[in-house]
């Protein structure tokens, strides 16, 4: 059997503060190093032994990552940084407060930013302070491939080469591997590992920082697929994801 | 112009315990992970951009690697560990209080082991739980490479494949490259770097989470290398970790 853990990083100081985030690297806030860390004495209980870990080049994802490893007395695993994991690129809308952009443009057009499945929010400037080109960690990157504004459809094209050539592939060789991501790349991997439609997917809720289960039989066919802890805690979880979508 | 940047990890748990600690796998203290995340922002301040980074398979180091890397906002870097940047084996007395040692070895015999550059301490048992062979993330290595007790010597001649190998061959590619590791595998680092003798390798005392610079022209010639900090408090930590050999 073969498994693939997914987790999505735990609450950021810009969910508290209801900003868009997107690829602001913003940091873990001090419940969300709480909930990372429980994820890995979670996994460590329940007898997970990853042997690679992937994560994008965002803190709030590397920093929820360190915090599980370190809950796991398995600070010594391989980890490898990609930007194809990060979080959606937001536009020109990251770093506003989601009410005042409601305001502005109005709550069904903010809506469409935020859940369809291919309407980008408006781009940035390439020479935009927040623009991924200002930024050295993403100098390896042609300018074709730094996104100014990302629809959900857009993550999941970027994300794809990442997920199929390095994530799946390094399952050949170990049979354990942790992601620890964010809510849309993570649903790119879960669209393609549950061959879910473009509008089942944009109302899947990925909770934060709960390990999510996919075992593979010797075949690589998904067996099955489950969130690891308490059912109550996560249907709640998953509730407070769905109504952040919906409020002002 | 290249620079190697080399940091010493902060204080653990045994240190202020007074244990023999070598390869097994303790925390940071409070104070450590402090003053790591002191040495980031240092870093930080004087404008260093380290691109690649390598530590060992101990929590102590990597955590202090992932404080330097959160506090320069650099968690994005890519980091390679390996086994043999580990801290220098201390054997069958890993565990024990020096104090105790020194009561019943001599205080002679126990500073021959600790501060002589050949002489082992008492070798573990390969079964006994504190062997590297009964841990899983040293299933990768034979028999052969699992130190049971090291001098120095042996650290550095386990070190050697890892430092010419990588890291250096890592300074053709990278301009900036830092390694946090271990007092003893940092000396085999700085006795090759500096030509130093045996003699002169184990009176050489590095501070904890104090960055230790190397630049090198392009010609890969050593240019000059120097402490980044406040020199009264570098040679406090420096005069700290001497007496610390002293003390029973």
């Amino acid at each position: 059997m073969k498994r693939l853990i997914l987790v999505r990083h735990g609450e950021s100081e810009w969910n508290k503060l209801n900003l868009f985030t997107g690829w602001t690297d913003v940091d873990l806030s001090e419940a969300g190093v709480k909930e990372a860390y429980e994820a890995g004495k979670l996994l460590k209980k329940e007898g997970f032994k990853p042997q690679m870990c992937y994560t994008s080049y965002l803190k709030r994802a590397v920093k929820t990552l360190n915090e599980i490893l370190d809950a796991m007395d398995m600070d010594y695993l391989p980890v490898e940084k990609s930007w194809r994991l990060n979080e959606k690129s937001y536009g020109a809308i990251q770093g506003l407060n989601k009410a005042d952009t409601a305001a502005k443009y109005g709550d069904e057009q903010v809506l469409l930013w935020r859940r369809s499945f291919d309407v980008q929010p408006p781009a940035l400037d390439m020479h935009d302070e927040r623009s991924p080109r200002m930024d050295a960690r993403y100098a390896e990157l042609s300018d074709e491939e730094i996104p100014l504004t990302e629809s959900l459809k857009d993550t999941i094209a970027r994300l794809l080469p990442y997920y199929n050539g390095t994530i799946m592939k390094s399952l050949e060789k170990y049979d354990e591997v942790m992601v620890v991501a964010h809510g849309n790349s993570l649903r790119g991997i879960v669209k393609e590992l549950k061959g879910m439609t473009n509008e089942e997917i944009i109302k899947f809720n990925i909770p934060t920082a709960t390990p999510y289960i996919f075992e593979f039989n010797n075949e690589k066919k998904l067996e099955k697929d489950y969130f690891l802890g308490d059912p109550e805690e996560i249907a709640a979880k998953m509730q407070s994801v769905a109504n952040q979508a919906k409020k002002k």
